[in-house]
C-alpha cells in the first residue's frame, strides 16, 4: 500500500427524500471497509447526473439512508492497494475517473466473495456492465466479504475498487472528463457497438451512417459529439422544441427535428437513419414513427429506465424493414478507456458549467429544473 | 416464349368479405396481361396460409374483390416469357415454387415502369422483400406499364414475373415445398438472419445458439425443423397450453414450455435463449417477459402483424442486457433458394395435410378453426 494522504470522508448526505430538494447535509460517513484492491481518490470534480436527484428521491424504489450520490467522479489517487497497483497500473498520484458502476462480480470465488461467480458469462467476456452482480457507486452493496456500502462523489473523498476506475489521458481536463463517466459512455458504448458492426476503428464505427440523437440534454449533446468523432456521415439531432436547434448545431449536428413544430416531420424523414440513440427518459413517447425514422435493419437504441410505465409500439415499423428496437447501459470498462482515449485524441469538449462543491445544494436544484447546458461539474476547492 | 398449353384461368374467387367463411366461388378471372419477364404456372399445390383468411375477410382494411387467394403455390412452367427464360432458366416443363411476393420494383425504370425506381437500395442489395414497392402474390397491382393485378393459387394456373418463381431441387417433395414457400421462409429467413450474425454455413448457422420458437402453428413448426436443420443446440418451443408438447419434441424441439400451465416460467428460464422467432398474432403477449428470456444481446423477431394494437413492453429487459425486439418479413429471392437447398439437402418434412382444390372452402374453414396440424395444402387433382 501506498499512500500521500489520509483521507477524511466528509460529503453531502442525503438523510430522507427531501435531499432532492437542496437538503443534503455535509458530515461524515462510513465508506467500504479497505481491501487491497481498492484504492481512494481525493476527488477534484464530480458531474451530476439525472440518476443522483432520482436516487436521492428514492424515484427508482426506496433508497437506503443515508447515501452519497455523485458518479461522474475525477480525483487524483491518494491510496492504492497492493493487488490494485499490480492489476491496474494505477499510482498513487494518477489522475483517475469513476463512473456508475462500482463493481462486478469479477469472476470471483470465496474467499474473496461469499458465493461463487466463476461462471459469469458478462465478466469473463468483457461485457462487465451487464453482470448480473453490479454494484453500482452509490447506493449500494460490495459482494466481497468485507461488504459495505457504496458512497458517490459529492464529497472530499471516494474509495472504490481499482477495476473500475481508469487513468486519465494527460490532455484530457479534468471537468471534461467527469460527465463522460456516465453520460458520455452511456451514448458512446452503443454508437461503438451498433455502429458498423463494432467493428473498424472508432474515429470510423460511423462511416457512412446517418446517426439520430433522440433528446439535446447532457446525455444527447454527448451524443451529437461522439457521433461526429467516430466520423458519422450525417448526425440529426431531434428534441420537441426548435429551442435547441442552434445549440445542435453549434455542437455539430448536421440537421435538426423539432417535432412539436415541424410539421410532418415522421412522414419527411421516415427511412433517413442508420442508428438512433434515445435519451428520452418517459415512455410516452411517439416510438413507433421514430422506429419509421430508421431505415432497413436500422437500430433504435433506448438509452435509461423511463419510470413512467411500459413502451408502447406498433409491429409495422419492425416487419417492414427489420429494425430493432435495443437498449443499452452505461459501458464496460474497455470501452470507458476507449471512449476516454477517442476523447483525448479528437479533442472533445462537452459543455459543462462548473459549481463548486459548497454549492451541490443549489445546483441540483437547478439541474432539477432543467437549467443545465449541457451538464453541471461540482469542483473541489482546495 | 414457349408454350406448352394454353392457360386457362379459372380458380376460387372470393367475391365479398363472406367469402372467408367458406363461400368462395369457382369462376374465371383476369390475370394481369402477359410480359416477356412472365411465366405461366400450372399449379399442382397450394398452401393454405392464415394471411389468406385474413385478406378473404378484409382483415387489413377493404379488400378489393373479387380476389384469388393463395401464396404458397407449387406447379409446373406451362409458359416462359423469353426475357423471363434469359433472366431465371426456368424452362417450361420445370416444377417451381411462388411465395408471398411476385414482385418487387426490381430498380426498373421507365419505359418497363411507369416510374422510376432505379435508387432503390433494398432491391439493389438483394432485400427485395424490403422493396417499399413490392406486389403481393394476390390483391396487389403491378407497377410496370402493363399493370393489372396480382391473383393467387387456389386456382388451376398461375401467372407472375419469373423473379419470384423459383425451381425446386427435384428431391423435394411438392407438397412440403409448397408451405415453404411463405410459412417455412418466414421463419427461415430470420434464423438465417441473426443467427451467428448471419455469417457461416447455413447448416452451421445456428451453432452453439439456443433457439426459441414461440407458438407451434404452421410457423413454429418450421421454426423448429429449421433451427434443428441450422444446427441449433437446443430448440425450446413456447406455447399457452402444454397440449402441444407432444408434437414439439416429435419435430425435434429439446424443450417445451407452457406458458399457461408452467409456474414461474418467466424467471425459471430466464437468460436462457439466444434468439426467439415469435408467431404469436396476439399484440398482448406477456412481451416484456419473453424479451426477459433472452440473454445478453440476444434477438426477439416479431413474425407478422397483429391488428390488436400496439405492443406494450418495459425498458429494464432492453437496458438490461442489450437485447433486441425486431421483425422480420418473409423471404427475399436468395433466402428462398437458400432454404429450398437446406431443406432438399436436409430431408426436412414439415407435416402437412392434403385436400383436393375442390374442397378449398371447407379446407379454410377448418383452417380458421385451428385444426391444421400443421398447414394445410390444396392439391389439384389433374
Amino acid at each position: 500500500m501506498a499512500s500521500s494522504e489520509e483521507p477524511k470522508f466528509e460529503g453531502w448526505v442525503g438523510l430522507d427524500k427531501d435531499a432532492a430538494k437542496g437538503n443534503m447535509v455535509w458530515q461524515s460517513y462510513d465508506v467500504k471497509p479497505w481491501e487491497e484492491t481498492d484504492i481512494d481518490i481525493k476527488i477534484t470534480h464530480c458531474g451530476i447526473c439525472g440518476s443522483d436527484l432520482h436516487k436521492l428521491r428514492s424515484g427508482w424504489g426506496p433508497t437506503e439512508y443515508p447515501i452519497v450520490v455523485g458518479h461522474e467522479i475525477v480525483g487524483t489517487a491518494v491510496r492504492v492497494g497492493s493487488v490494485a497497483a499490480a492489476q491496474t497500473g494505477i499510482k498513487v498520484g494518477d489522475r483517475v475517473g469513476v463512473g456508475a458502476q462500482s463493481d462486478s462480480c469479477q469472476c470471483r470465488r470465496p474467499p474473496e466473495t461469499v458465493e461463487d461467480h466463476s461462471g459469469c458469462e458478462a465478466c469473463a467476456s468483457g461485457n462487465e456492465v451487464y453482470c448480473p452482480r453490479i454494484t453500482p457507486t452509490y447506493g449500494g452493496t460490495y459482494i466481497t466479504r468485507a461488504g459495505g456500502k457504496s458512497m458517490g462523489g459529492y464529497a472530499r473523498f471516494h474509495r472504490c475498487p481499482a477495476k473500475f476506475a481508469f487513468k486519465l489521458p494527460d490532455n484530457l481536463p479534468s471537468e471534461h472528463a467527469a460527465p463522460m463517466m456516465c453520460a458520455g459512455i452511456t451514448v458512446f458504448s452503443p454508437l461503438a457497438h451498433f455502429g458498423n458492426r463494432g467493428e473498424g476503428p472508432l474515429e470510423q464505427r460511423l462511416k457512412g451512417l446517418s446517426v439520430g440523437v433522440l433528446g439535446v440534454g447532457g446525455l444527447g449533446h454527448f451524443g451529437i459529439l461522439f457521433a461526429k468523432a467516430m466520423g458519422a456521415e450525417r448526425v440529426v439531432a431531434v428534441s420537441r422544441r426548435a429551442d435547441k436547434r442552434a445549440d445542435a448545431l453549434a455542437l455539430g449536428a448536421d440537421e435538426y427535428i423539432a417535432t412539436a413544430e415541424d410539421d410532418d416531420w415522421a412522414t419527411k424523414h421516415a427511412r433517413s437513419l442508420d442508428l438512433i440513440v434515445s435519451s428520452i427518459s418517459s415512455s410516452n413517447m411517439p416510438l413507433t414513427e421514430y422506429i419509421g425514422l430508421l431505415k432497413r435493419d436500422g437500430v433504435f437504441v433506448q438509452l435509461g429506465l423511463p419510470d413512467d410505465g411500459l413502451f408502447k409500439v406498433g409491429a409495422a415499423p419492425f416487419a417492414f424493414g427489420r429494425r430493432s428496437l435495443t437498449g443499452s447501459l452505461m459501458g464496460s470498462p474497455h470501452e470507458i478507456r476507449e471512449m476516454l482515449q477517442l476523447a483525448a485524441d479528437k479533442g472533445i469538449k462537452p459543455w459543462v458549467e462548473l459549481w463548486p462543491m459548497s454549492e451541490a445544494n443549489k445546483a441540483i436544484v437547478e439541474m432539477d429544473a432543467g437549467k443545465a447546458k449541457y451538464r453541471y461539474v461540482l469542483v473541489n476547492d482546495e
